[in-house]
């Protein structure tokens, strides 16, 4: 079961890695997380921030990016980005997330406490079909920005809110490089190669 | 084991209510959780609107509440609140938060699948020694309004953040209403009295 159930996985996992659709960035930590007999990643983004157009408040079926970056960003590209907003704009910061499928029960425990030690607080069991384990941060933010074209945020509070996009774009990258490094200390062949 | 723990955990809810520590508008949900033999709730929030003052970015242990709502609130209640701020200053909203102890994990997952139906679609186990399920939902604002007594965000804008705080309270009070209703269906015994 389990092994079946992970080399289907895990193939495509490696097919979506050479298709370029895996954020770069994240891709060793996938891989040692991979590396370990009882994980198996199943979806994950490394976090980014973005702006977005919404038809309606959380409409989010409808929303439109406007620009996506999993990297910290300038204020020029964010403006660009805002200003071809048409509806309500909103710059966003989302945290890293990522969902392994765990052997059992107590991999996935394994896995929680690790992701919470190294300060993915938001980490938890989301199904016990396959015990997947959903590892997400806190950071977060959420910004109206301008209404049909026109800025609700003057030139320097959309500086500040582009810094602290950033800040909390890198404390949560900082976090992702703590979970790799824990995992590598329990790792039994040292760096993966896949 | 259980009806013990499940007791003593309950003793506590009801001096937390007695002591009025239990956000009011929460307390037909957890009364209705509580007239479940399988579930018994640890902690709660019923969501909230805030002003922080925060001394470094995301620093919240030193964070200090300028205003705290568990209502929608108006334009006036929140610049008062804000022009009391020394530091960065932030308006928050938090989406309401439950955590539920199961008997075991068969009741854990309905509660998930029930939750997640509710729409509170950040709900998992969070800890597998009393499965711990938190109840969570999506809506969330943070925004940085100003910093040292200078406001970042304009009169307008400032407007449109509190309107959209307000909205984004509703909608996860009104999932909180689903949960209730959907929870309410499943009770062997009807309204619960406790």
């Amino acid at each position: 079961m389990w092994p079946e159930f992970k080399r289907r996985k895990l193939e495509g996992y490696l097919e979506a890695k050479k298709r370029n659709e895996v954020d770069e960035d994240i891709i060793p930590l996938l891989d040692l997380i991979n590396s370990f007999e009882d994980f198996v990643t199943l979806s994950s983004c490394s976090g980014r921030i973005a702006v977005m157009d919404m038809p309606e408040f959380g409409d989010k079926v409808e929303a439109k990016f406007l620009g996506k970056w999993h990297r910290c960003v300038s204020f020029e590209e964010v403006f660009e980005a805002i200003k071809k907003g048409k509806q309500t704009t909103w710059l966003m910061m989302f945290p890293p997330i990522i969902h392994v499928a765990c052997r059992d029960l107590e991999s996935a425990e394994k896995l929680m406490t690790i992701a919470n030690n190294a300060g993915l607080r938001r980490s938890g069991l989301i199904s016990l079909k396959h015990n997947v384990v959903e590892i997400n941060s806190l950071e977060r933010l959420e910004v109206p920005v301008a209404i049909e074209g026109r800025m609700i945020v003057g030139e320097e509070g959309l500086r500040v809110m582009v810094e602290f996009a950033n800040k909390k774009l890198k404390r949560s990258k900082e976090k992702l490089k703590r979970l790799y490094d824990l995992l590598l200390r329990l790792s039994p062949q040292g760096s993966p190669k896949l």
